[in-house]
């Protein structure tokens, strides 16, 4: 498929599938589209086994990484801080918050030394944290990326610079027009336009209008840059449909959270297949700025009038992940209670998964209904 | 085009117009598109001057006429009510926050015996009233109308048999998919599906997700009634966006108020081209069910913290259009304050608005916006 995208990745359809799970990325890049591994919580040992197997598995097929360094952060020039330090400072009333919601429900709290979800060792660099992701991209660069992307707000200096020195482009997420002028005048090669639809962290404006408004505004500043289309795309035909809008391809997430490959627990891929597109949620809860996730007892609790409000970034992470560790160890034991209060960040488009199926399905259902989509608007001309 | 909405309706593109205003209606459909007549706030009398002038305008093309019907209202069995009477039973804290607000920016009241925007005579029938609504139906069935739609939940069985009776197709708006099975199962014939970024009431979910997702539950019960996009859409792109995720065609509405036909104060439309994505807000504060709008001083007054809160609907709709319709006027004369505080509804496609265009020529782009955007998916394969 002719997409600057496909020029840009060395790829021949123009489908990114953003995973935290090593499995996922091979999988994506081994059957024709491009997957990018979430770092976000790895240290620079821990990439690089991952990254290794990733380099075994992916049929020497190119992938990308992506960190999530946020521009304002509330632990900014804490240097040296870990995990454990910044637990240390999480208000007593938000302790107690959780170790009430947990008590209520039968849940036993994880001991203080067990690692939450996706983090690699038990006293890790804080999430977040610049200063890891830049060592992050370092270990990356040992391996055939093709690919670095930032999630959260305008990429540092020395995260383009390393791109730019290895020839790599350089991703970043927007979820506002003015966003987007500022990266593209930053020096950022490919945007990631993504709608208030998305899991995770995500704006209010929808995808089909996001696209439209960012490519005008590149447009009127004579920018070229590539603009991937994310937030609710679940299937080939909606990928066809934001091509069709301008975009060079798109970005996806939640519907690898339904793949066998996944990290995601068996519950939580079951509450994805009953789920409609009314059962997420876009709360602070999670990690202290807006993001989408599956509506659970644990949102409800945090988006309630007992609430103790959110903690900022990256605080409000560190107590909730852990908290959703010893639900799933409480569900999966079959405390239907914690079952309930089981959730993920997942996008509204959660509401178009039938079925868990294996990456590589998806990808290869992807191309097939893009296909279809596009015979069927050649048939409209007949 | 082939598409089963232009064969239901008689035209080639299926791109249908929403608008309260006839001249839009009429330049729509004579320019090859499909006007749909909003009719709410009008009588049998008024509805009869307004379609008559459409006849004479329309160049003989089809057009259609939309009514507010839902299907739970405050007033239910209140027969014989007038706009007059249910404007007595208005809370007189609810008066005084609109009355202060008003005064604290300047603006004076409209005297009690002037008519809100839209509202036709002086003691008129209440919005969203049923009776009214069917009164107004069969005045329209006279004129030769080709589509009866209701935008507010499933239309009773007397509006389903009075198409069914003229042979002219039965829309439906829906912002869930749950709520698309209930109304194809109570026998409508055309769905339109609005996605929450859509201006006036609509639900959470983005049209890129609720459109498939309701084609999915349709597939699934072996339905095949077409299905309209709504929500967001402003352009030739996003329609073939639409249409290639497996839309018949697109319902537009916000679009249309930006034109030179509009029936919206060149104040509101100077207001659209200057506002961004992110300048509506969904909000009660309207009509006392959930709308989208332009944010200004007088949604953040309704969403702030000494706001009264929303009245159920109708009782909102009486006392929020009397004062807008008095702020439009003030503002009109220079006062900033109340320019800050006009507002109408409107979808986050504003954001996409950058000059005022007369309805024709908006239609005669989405052509063009839509060949281009087949013409760049045919590229793709080259």
């Amino acid at each position: 498929m002719k997409s600057p995208i496909c020029e840009m990745l060395g790829i021949d359809f123009p489908l990114l599938a953003f995973s935290h799970c090593r499995d996922v990325v091979a999988a994506v890049s081994k059957a024709g589209g491009f997957g990018v591994f979430g770092a976000t919580g790895h240290t620079p040992e821990s990439i690089e086994v991952e990254l290794a197997w990733i380099d075994a598995h992916c049929g020497g097929k190119p992938y990308g990484l992506d960190v999530l360094i946020p521009e304002n952060l509330v632990t900014g020039g804490a240097k040296g801080l870990t995990s454990r330090g910044l637990a240390e400072k999480i208000p007593q009333g938000h302790r107690d918050f959780v170790d009430d919601l947990l008590s209520r429900n039968g849940v036993t709290p994880s001991p203080r030394n067990e690692r939450p979800a996706g983090e690699p060792a038990k006293d890790s660099a804080p999430p977040f944290d610049p200063t890891n992701a830049l060592e992050l991209l370092e270990v990356a660069f040992r391996h055939p990326i093709k690919l670095i992307a930032n999630a959260l707000g305008v990429p540092p200096k020395a995260m383009l610079d390393m791109g730019k020195k290895h020839g790599v482009p350089v991703a970043a997420l927007v979820g506002a027009k003015e966003h987007a002028i500022r990266q593209v005048e930053a020096g950022v090669d490919i945007l990631v336009v993504q709608g208030g639809e998305a899991g995770g962290h995500c704006g209010e404006v929808s995808t089909l209008v996001l696209v439209p408004e960012v490519l005008n505004a590149l447009k009127a500043i004579g920018a070229k840059t590539p603009v991937l289309a994310a937030g609710g795309i679940m299937n080939g035909r909606q990928m066809a449909g934001c091509m069709a809008m301008g975009a060079a391809g798109v970005w996806t997430g939640s519907v690898w959270l339904a793949t066998t490959e996944s990290e995601t627990s068996e519950i939580f891929r079951e509450k994805m297949v009953a789920a409609t597109s009314r059962d997420t949620v876009r709360s602070k809860g999670r990690t202290g700025k807006p993001s989408r996730q599956l509506k659970s007892g644990w949102t409800q609790a945090w988006d309630g009038p007992d609430s103790p409000g959110a903690l900022p970034m990256p605080y409000q992470t560190l107590i909730s992940e852990r908290a959703l560790l010893a639900i799933e160890k409480s569900a999966a034991t079959g405390n239907a209670a914690a079952r309930d209060m089981v959730t993920y960040f997942v996008g509204q488009g959660v509401g178009l998964v039938d079925q868990v199926k294996s990456a590589g399905q998806v990808v290869q259902e992807f191309k097939e209904d893009f296909v279809a989509a596009y015979e069927d608007m050649t048939a409209l001309f007949d």
